[in-house]
């Protein structure tokens, strides 16, 4: 048992938009990611979606507005609400979800766990 | 909907072990506390418990030894693991857990759910 430190976990990789699991908790993914430029327009209709920027900014893109964030802001995307983060510079997230969710809402096209 | 910014929030209290619910996620409450001092001794037999150090420095005890924790390090106390968090100077953190979990392990000694 030993903490989990975030920015440690963040320099082990560069590619954006790939999530890697740091942690696990109560049936949840813990996940860092590093995103730049426009992920795709998706929901997820069984779980909210978690969003805590840990460097830099994000715009999470929704149909009704958006919300911009920076570091120590979170915000959670209901369930079945289609959503497009955005991220002009290289952002940091903590991620949360359900073990198994596919990021992009669709298993076909989503990223693999990957757990480090 | 908006963002949840975590400095604004614990900005407005000043109390040590009071958590304070900012946003619901998947039936879990997202919590800030404010700690310095000693916790009490306690577990959770249903739940894993989330520590998200914000700022300063924490160390979880438990019987099989201890961890450390800084600003951007997290720390899930695995279900029914008795724990004792303790803070020498006063730290801030992130914590989630199922609505309805009491603090303390103890519904009779659990601070009430508070909403900011």
């Amino acid at each position: 048992m030993q903490a989990i430190n975030l920015a440690e976990k963040l320099a082990t990789f560069g590619e954006c938009w790939q999530p890697r699991t740091v942690g696990q908790f109560n049936g949840h993914d813990l996940m860092v990611v590093k995103v730049k430029g426009e992920f795709v327009w998706h929901k997820h209709d069984e779980t909210d979606d978690f969003f805590f920027v840990l460097e830099g900014k994000v715009t999470i893109q929704m149909r009704e507005g958006n919300v911009a964030l920076g570091p120590g802001e979170i915000f959670v995307v209901p369930k079945g609400v289609e959503h497009c983060p955005f991220a002009e510079e290289e952002a940091h997230l903590l991620l949360i979800e359900p073990q198994g969710t596919p990021n992009t809402g669709n298993k076909a096209t989503a990223e693999p766990r990957r757990v480090i």
